[in-house]
């Protein structure tokens, strides 16, 4: 038996619930999309609950089950997800937190966040985030900035745990310490060392040149990190070993570039892949299909659908599903012997601007029992020959339908 | 309530996939079946994952989860299902094997296979099986000769293990000791029985009387013995203490046999059936009937359809399904107060030759709530009322429709 090659097409929130105010339709109900319905029609079709019923998923928990991976045993926390993402390395016992760069001034010896972006200026962002490497009690400190006025921090060294609490406040006032969210010696040692970080960090960013030249440029001050989403990566199987095919994962954002990374899969950069609206989807469908010479699995994704959700913009992700549904008739036109997906790794209505726990569609086009169904929407593929569908169960599918699932038993 | 008395009826391998090369049609779609129809007809219809979601199943890990036994937890290998098939008793700490004689020629003190099955000759296999019946380091070793050139290896004893490899080198070529799969004492000690085994047994074989009989028949040599599929029973269960019902199971294959004597259901032994498509598949029915009288449940394998799917043979299939409709329809006919159940117990496409992980449609005739399923299909099933349900669930949801499941709280 030939072993297929898998492409998992994923638009980011691309489901949604039916809006009152667009005569009860969803996004993908109105959009005009030939090339997903053609997959619907010559594929099998279903929901899928990618995490568990009525659990709204968040896109690294979503990723970490559709690549096969109980999120629930391997999800600790965002951090490690976006520092891997942002390209640092990262070891199974760091504890990694997703940073923002921010504004703060001291009254009566207490410091106060004024803006929690440091008003989203990006100038020396970079360079600040430089400074901010260094050694606390045996512990190593690493700082990145990624994207904005956002960074990745790491503490490296014995005795640490993600049980601390955040440092951003969540909103403007006065800063607090961290705190252990547990009773163990590493929580309470790492929240020490975390409050450390930060009062020295804003000392430093308080007192460097590069921040005198950011006032010149009329930006506020970005002289404090707030963090957040502490998480240690643990120990992950590594997908080639687990799974015995060479993955690869095309996507613009560094959350989903970690989650492909923490598994060990390779993450493929495509020019223009911004995971806005204005993103090079095409581009990341080419590049998918250069690469399934050398690869067995790839995962696409593709988030500007989540991010037009979150706007709230009925007509923009519409928009985007036809220009998604566009890319995709390149990878139908080839019409390779691959077994093609296309999900989405969760539901996020435009009417609630935040993600959901409804089920999303699903269809899978190649050695399939096709049904009836021939539209690529919320609820037609709830109609469908698969059924309801786990996330976790997705990637086993796959491989079966690809022959590339080894039989338990004789 | 009156108790109902259950047949499970499960057509081996019986379900497929489309096969472009017939309309894209699969067998059961083309086979004119109008009593498994019947069955769908007035009865409730679903899917089936007997093992989980694109996971290929064996008959023996299938047959297992269908008795509600969880095969994650209680199969370790082949080995043990086919020495019970073959009429061995067999203990919990028991390492069984399959074997297969084989020929073999010396080479430079190298022992090479030159023919894995000794030709598929019989003549004599039975006899010289006998002989491999002795003691190895307080080790009973029990050989028996089961069909064609195939045959069961016990080996009994204190520590033992059953992570060794396969001394089949599953080709021709120079014969390799077997090792120990983990760094257990046990597994270590019982490779050491295993090779002592191969040895001693080739030194009998091809010193044998009987040896020089069957070269006389112009057969070759069959004095090598090659194990896999290495497996101990542990600690099952007893199906009717588990249940209160008193099981039965009426199958044609060692293999299957194996698995109900493994949970301690009857094997009813009916003349002709012999696995194949020739099988008395009447005779199994009747029996049935027959045995209704005496057992609260039967199930009935029958293998045919799944031999000719590995052959890849599609016409031979649809005959095949032909045949058991016809059979079933036997049991139609007397119209009993019982619960018939009518699945397969894994999907093998006759394109592939091979098992696969797609469900398998499944149909329950009863005190059922009826749907609008009229036909015993693995796409028109998937439509039908029960949903996708999971092998372990199906013993469950038969008993409750049969009266004998017993509430759980008050």
């Amino acid at each position: 038996m030939e072993k297929k090659k898998i492409v998992l097409i994923i638009g980011d929130g691309m489901a949604d619930r039916p809006d009152k105010n667009h005569s009860y339709k969803t996004p993908l109900e109105v959009a005009n999309k030939p090339n997903m319905d053609f997959i619907a029609k010559n594929g099998i079709c279903g929901i899928m609950n990618t995490i568990g019923y009525g659990i709204p998923p968040g896109s690294d928990t979503a990723h970490l089950a559709l690549l096969g991976y109980d999120p629930y045993k391997y999800y600790t926390g965002r951090g490690p997800f976006e520092a891997l993402g942002a390209g640092l390395n990262l070891n199974k016992n760091d504890v990694a937190f997703r940073c923002n760069f921010a504004t703060a001034e001291e009254r009566n010896n207490k410091i106060f966040i004024t803006d929690r972006r440091a008003g989203r200026g990006e100038y020396g962002l970079k360079e600040l985030g430089n400074l901010l490497n260094f050694n606390i009690d045996d512990v190593d400190v690493i700082f990145k900035t990624s994207s904005g006025h956002r960074g990745v921090l790491i503490l490296r060294g014995k005795g640490l745990s993600e049980k601390v609490s955040d440092s951003d406040p969540h909103t403007t006032g006065e800063i607090k310490d961290t705190v252990p969210l547990d009773n163990s010696y590493e929580a309470k040692r790492t929240s020490e060392i975390l409050n450390k970080f930060i009062k020295k960090a804003y000392q430093i960013l308080n007192n460097s040149e590069i921040q005198n030249e950011r006032i010149k440029r009329g930006e506020i001050k970005a002289n404090i990190v707030l963090t957040r989403g502490a998480g240690k990566l643990g120990e992950i199987e590594n997908f080639e070993k687990k799974y015995k095919m060479k993955g690869a994962c095309i996507a613009g954002v560094n959350l989903v570039k970690g989650v492909a990374k923490a598994v060990g899969i390779d993450v493929i950069e495509v020019e223009g892949a911004t995971g806005h609206f204005d993103s090079n989807i095409e581009g990341k469908i080419l590049k998918c299909i250069e690469c399934l010479e050398s690869y067995d699995f790839i995962l696409i994704n593709i988030k500007g659908t989540d991010e037009i959700s979150h706007d709230g913009d009925f007509e923009r992700k519409v928009e985007m599903i036809e220009k998604i549904d566009k890319a995709i008739g390149k990878l139908i036109d080839k019409n390779m012997n691959a077994t093609i997906a296309l999900t989405a790794d969760h539901t996020t209505p435009v009417t609630l601007k935040e993600h959901s726990g409804d089920p999303v569609p699903i269809a899978i086009l190649g050695d399939v029992r096709t049904d009836e169904i021939y539209r690529f929407t919320e609820r037609e593929c709830a109609k469908g020959g698969l059924g309801v569908i786990k996330g976790i169960d997705l990637i086993n599918i796959l491989m079966d339908l690809s022959n590339r699932k080894e039989k338990f038993g004789a």
